[in-house]
């Protein structure tokens, strides 16, 4: 990396991620970006330089965490997160370097055959009883064993200790009708947690015996925490992080940032990073609701969210240092998920590069002088940005 | 390289370097290519297509050497110049394979230790003087000494022979109150340059040892020549290059360009690639005062340097052959120093793309139709608008 080669002391960059930001026509011919009204951002399009990132690669829908990755400076392509580690950081687990998570679906089965793989969708306060009894099981040898509710059949299995592995069978056939698979290793290395899944198994069964619908539990996505460089190894900059959903809060602690967790809404987000203000050279802050709205293609949600977020702009300029206003993916309501496209870009900073655009919009930040990116290569353009790059060669 | 294996033989290529030639906005809102009156080039804008090339990476603000590379269509990540060597190619010394190429500052030591790195910047005449006497010291063993004198307490040493190596310690401490380092190998390979330079050390310091300030010097930058292919290797074409600075001109000789000595200006650089104009392929013109002005933050001064360049476009023109306009890198007055931002390119050629610009600016540049590239790109587009490009498969 030839970056850290070139490293000095910089400006402080606050890097705000508005979850799902850009969308495509849906009304009139005009995108989401396009019908909002966005005084604060169009001020700063105007004023500073506009362009596009492209999450992953050509036509790659991006989950939240390889999105974020990218933004990080990781290419998502070579650092893989694995799917229990992600549902971990989503239901709050702390995870440690070393642990194996793992997706739980609560089931129905009867005389040995799944019925249900998903318990007939029990209400998350079921899931919350079941998971309290099932945390008798808490240790299996050396192996600490860790469970947490998730939505209404959903939970996460964490285990913790020497020697785990991914290379076990997952216990889920994949359709009703079938026996549920034994969590018998692929390779040698897998046994050590074959034998524990094997124990926890023999000890829940006996706990929701008498269960009507979830008697039994499916295991999937196997995944030992990824072998990551931290933010500050990767970059040389101490680094904050702040999000209201605990995914994003995770996903910031997994490349090392320090991440508050009594932030229940982007308010107390805010609060959060201007009281660490001093503590730290890097910011990054997640704005959830214009993402939720295009899952839900409901536009007029959408373009209410990404004006809320328009009114907290004078508040992160008021910072200091080089703001940056992106999004992890598009979030269209036309496709009502994530999506593969560019992401608008914005770097509030003259030396960022020449403005080009009148309103901060989707189809303006494909024209704009911050050019047509990687996501993995906003961090390069912050750097320097923000005076952190000291010149490469003679 | 696909590039070599579907060579034919096609048209002359001139590719005009105006060193730092884009910028931000200085006045009003414009750059300083939108304020310079440019008849000529906004002329070649409206008919022929621009674009617009990033020098290395994103966010990465590279020097002359890593810039002139990649116009060169060299991954300047993949080879690169030592300091020693771009210092050596700076003051106009020749470099050839197997050399190993040194900064050296004057400087100042009192009872074994260093009280000025900097010999308290000695003018360049009494840098001059003393070179002269160092000279005395023209070989040790097999190896040939050269000394050639810097601006300031700066000056250059090379050695030339057999089996010279970089893996040695440098002698500069880095900061007052400490002794200098001795040269010592820092591996095995290092040992025979360690001791070429222990006998240096041994010789000048009593050729110096009477000097009120510059009694001693110290060492840094140790580079030996890259290990690089030729122009004609890697392209096919056979190259001429021209400068007024010895530096670009280095770098012209580097890759193995022909390049005459005697150009102190533009106008002489011009003539001299007239002259030359039947016996090569492919024409290297650098123009130094665009970056100059940009450096000193004088945008007026940048302006007129663009408008003198602006004036030579006929006579470049009336040469016949494809020329392309572009820089190493630009130089906003706003930086006052190279920048990481891309850098406008115009190719004069129907063949190359469609025209799109009404001026030849920072701003239109981005949404042309050579696009928005690496440097390194830039041959490729260059041999192809001149002819020199088979069609790649059936």
């Amino acid at each position: 990396m030839v970056y850290r080669e070139i490293l000095q002391r910089g400006q402080k960059i606050i890097l705000v991620v508005v979850d799902g930001i850009g969308g495509l026509p849906v009304l009139g011919g005009f995108t989401e970006m396009e019908l909002a009204h966005l005084p604060n951002l169009d001020a700063l399009a105007r004023k500073y330089p506009v362009g596009a990132l492209e999450p992953v690669a050509a036509g790659i829908t991006p989950g939240s965490g390889p999105a974020h990755l990218s933004l990080f400076g990781y290419d998502p392509l070579n650092y893989r997160i694995g799917r229990g580690i992600l549902e971990a950081l989503g239901v709050g687990l702390e995870v440690r370097k070393g642990d194996l998570a793992i997706r739980g679906n609560f089931a129905t089965v009867r005389d040995g055959v799944v019925v249900d793989r998903r318990a007939g969708r029990i209400p998350t306060e079921e899931n919350r009883r079941l998971i309290e009894k099932l945390k008798a099981i808490d240790k299996v040898g050396d192996v600490e064993v860790i469970w947490k509710s998730g939505k209404e059949y959903r939970f996460v299995l964490l285990l913790r200790g020497e020697g785990l592995s991914e290379n076990v069978r997952e216990t889920d056939p994949g359709k009703e009708g079938l026996p549920p698979v034994a969590p018998e290793p692929t390779i040698p290395e897998g046994e050590k947690t074959a034998r524990i899944l094997k124990e926890i198994y023999r000890r829940a069964v006996e706990i929701l015996k008498d269960e009507e619908r979830a008697n039994y539990f499916l295991l999937r996505g196997y995944a030992t925490y990824p072998d990551i460089p931290t933010f500050q190894e990767r970059w040389g900059l101490r680094a904050f992080g702040t999000a209201a959903y605990p995914m994003y809060r995770g996903l910031a602690k997994l490349v090392g940032m320090d991440v508050p967790d009594d932030t229940p809404d982007f308010e107390s987000e805010l609060k959060a990073l201007e009281e660490s203000w001093d503590k730290y050279d890097f910011f990054y802050i997640h704005f959830k609701d214009a993402d939720k709205a295009g899952e839900d293609g409901d536009w007029k949600r959408k373009v209410e969210a990404l004006q809320t977020f328009d009114s907290y702009v004078p508040r992160l300029l008021g910072l200091g240092g080089v703001l940056a206003v992106t999004g992890d993916h598009d979030t269209p309501c036309l496709i009502r998920g994530h999506s593969w496209h560019y992401v608008p870009l914005l770097i509030a900073s003259k030396r960022a590069g020449v403005p080009t655009a009148w309103h901060f919009t989707e189809r303006e930040s494909l024209k704009g002088s911050l050019g047509l990116r990687r996501s993995t290569e906003l961090m390069g353009l912050l750097l320097a940005t923000a005076g952190w790059l000291k010149k490469y060669g003679a």
